[in-house]
């Protein structure tokens, strides 16, 4: 089993881990946790995608010599953690409530 | 002292803290740390609103029913928190490599 399959498979047993989407730097969806669907894996890349977007530039716009480590977007339900990798985008998304427990 | 001058100096007070900024709901600065520039607080609350706005809409586009609590922005050297209270947004910035330590 590859290294990113391996993390791939840990990401996925952690208590709360809903699902998991993996980007290219052009947000497309190179890879999905099997039990989300295409059409939903696709909403959260776009919505992501406009946000890394916005958040980079703003990061390197209060100060060109920084850069965009990752984002954390916690909701009511849930929290996107939003890292990156030199040619990928990693969104992993988990319940809050079990997050919190 | 009122509670939010409390909470204002026991912010202030924590480690690597660099500075706070509070928002109205349309993005004017309510308060900034004493010592920071009234334009580096206006520098800020530009990008942090837009984000904001952003993942806000991104939340509810993603589940109707669900809302924006928080959002951490980790960058190489910072991390912007930016909470929401009923009617006013707050954005504390703290160096990111004391925040570790």
């Amino acid at each position: 089993m590859s290294a990113i399959e391996e993390t791939l498979e840990r990401i996925q047993k952690q208590p709360g881990v809903e699902a998991y989407v993996i980007l290219n730097n052009e947000g497309e969806i190179l890879r999905r946790m099997p039990s989300m669907s295409q059409e939903v894996a696709e909403q959260y890349a776009n919505k992501v995608k406009d946000l890394v977007k916005k958040a980079a530039n703003a990061t390197r716009d209060l100060n060109p010599e920084d850069k965009l480590k990752n984002l954390r977007i916690r909701t009511k339900t849930k929290e996107m953690l939003v890292s990156f990798a030199t040619d990928s985008v990693v969104i992993i998304i988990q319940s809050w409530s079990h997050y919190m427990g």
